[in-house]
C-alpha cells in the first residue's frame, strides 16, 4: 500500500467535500497519486462540489480589491444564501479572487465567455502564424488548436493558476469553496481597471 | 450695490480659481448673480479651471467604493502630478465621485462617451413615442430633441447633480477641485457592478 499522508488526505477532502475516510480510501485506490484519486471520484459522481455546482446561486456580494491607488478590481460572487454571503470564509475567499484579478489580470471568466469574434481574430492570427512559421499544411490546424487553447487559459479566470497556490487553478479553488461551504459559488463577472491602460 | 456675502464671494473663487478681489468684483459686475457672475468670467476667459481643462492630466489614481457588499464602484481619476494625485483632497474628490457613480449609476462620462448607436435607438424610440401621443408632425423633430437631450442628461456623470451637494453638477465639482488642485482632472471612465442586475 502507497504510504499517503494525513495533509494528501485532507487536501482531497476539502477539494471534494466528502469525509476524511472516503478521501482516503480514493487515495489508497490510486496508489496515493492525488490527480488520479481525483479524477477517479469525479467519474463516480462523489464529488459533493460537483454536484453543488449545478445549483443555483442568486444571493453573494460584490468584493472589491486596490492595489496601491493603481489597479482597481470588482468581482460578483454568487452563492446561494444570504447566510453564506455574510460568512467570513465566503468574503475572504471572494477578496482572494479579487486580489487574484489584479495581480493575473484575466480577461474572461471561464471559456464559455470568450465572444466569437475573439475566438474568429484569435485563430486567424495564429494561422498566419504558423504559415510564417513554415509549418506543413497538415499540421496547421492541430496547431492553430493548441495554440487557441494556451492562448485563452492563460486569459480565463478559472483556468489561471491561483496565486497564492500555484498548484491549483482557481477553478479548484472555487470548488474548493463550494465543498468548504456547502453551497454552489459562481463568479459571475469581474471588472479590472489599471490607471493609465489603454483599452 | 446688491448685498453680496463672503460666502458666495468664496464659493466662486474656489470654483473659478480667481482670487477673492476678482471674485467679488465680477459679482459686484452681476449685481449678486452667481450664475450671471460665472458666465461673464467664463466668456471673459477668466476662469482657471477652464484654462487648465485643457492640459493633459496622465496622473491619478484608480478609486473605489463599496457599498454594502451589494454595489461597487472603480472610477479612473487623471491628474497631471504623482504630488496631487497623493494628495488627501485628491483622494477624497475621487472618492466622493465614486460614492456619487454607486449612488447614482450613470451610464456615461460625459456626452462625448454616447456611442453613436446608443443615440441612434434612443432617437427612434423618441421618435415612435412622440408620434403615437399624436404630437404634430412638424413639432417633432423639436420634442425629440428635447427628450434626448434631457435623457443623456440624466446618464452622464459630469450632467447629473452631485448627490452631495445637489445645486451643482458633478462636472461644476470637477471644476472647482482642478481650480483647488491647480492642475486639470479628468474622470476618464469607471465601473459600477450591482449584485445581481441584468447586464
Amino acid at each position: 500500500m502507497a504510504n499517503i499522508d494525513i495533509d494528501t488526505i485532507k487536501r482531497l477532502k476539502d477539494l471534494t467535500g466528502v469525509g476524511l475516510t472516503d478521501a482516503k480510501t480514493a487515495l489508497v485506490e490510486a496508489d496515493g497519486d492525488f490527480d488520479k484519486a481525483l479524477e477517479e471520484m469525479r467519474k463516480k459522481g462523489l464529488t459533493k462540489a460537483d454536484k453543488r455546482g449545478e445549483r443555483e446561486a442568486r444571493a453573494g456580494i460584490i468584493g472589491n480589491y486596490n492595489h496601491d491607488n493603481r489597479i482597481g478590481v470588482l468581482v460578483e460572487v454568487n452563492c446561494e444564501t444570504d447566510f453564506v454571503a455574510r460568512n467570513e470564509i465566503f468574503t475572504n475567499f471572494v477578496k482572494d479572487i479579487a486580489m487574484h484579478i489584479a495581480a493575473s489580470a484575466p480577461q474572461y471568466v471561464s471559456m464559455d465567455d470568450i465572444s466569437e469574434s475573439d475566438t474568429v481574430s484569435a485563430r486567424a492570427e495564429f494561422s498566419d502564424k504558423a504559415k510564417a512559421d513554415g509549418k506543413p499544411e497538415s499540421m496547421i490546424e492541430q496547431i492553430v488548436e493548441g495554440m487557441l487553447k494556451k492562448h485563452f487559459a492563460e486569459r480565463c479566470l478559472m483556468d489561471q493558476p491561483f496565486i497564492k497556490n500555484p498548484d491549483q487553478t482557481v477553478g479548484d479553488y472555487v470548488k474548493e469553496h463550494i465543498a468548504k461551504l456547502g453551497e454552489n459559488i459562481v463568479v459571475r463577472r469581474f471588472s479590472r481597471l489599471a490607471l493609465g491602460e489603454v483599452n
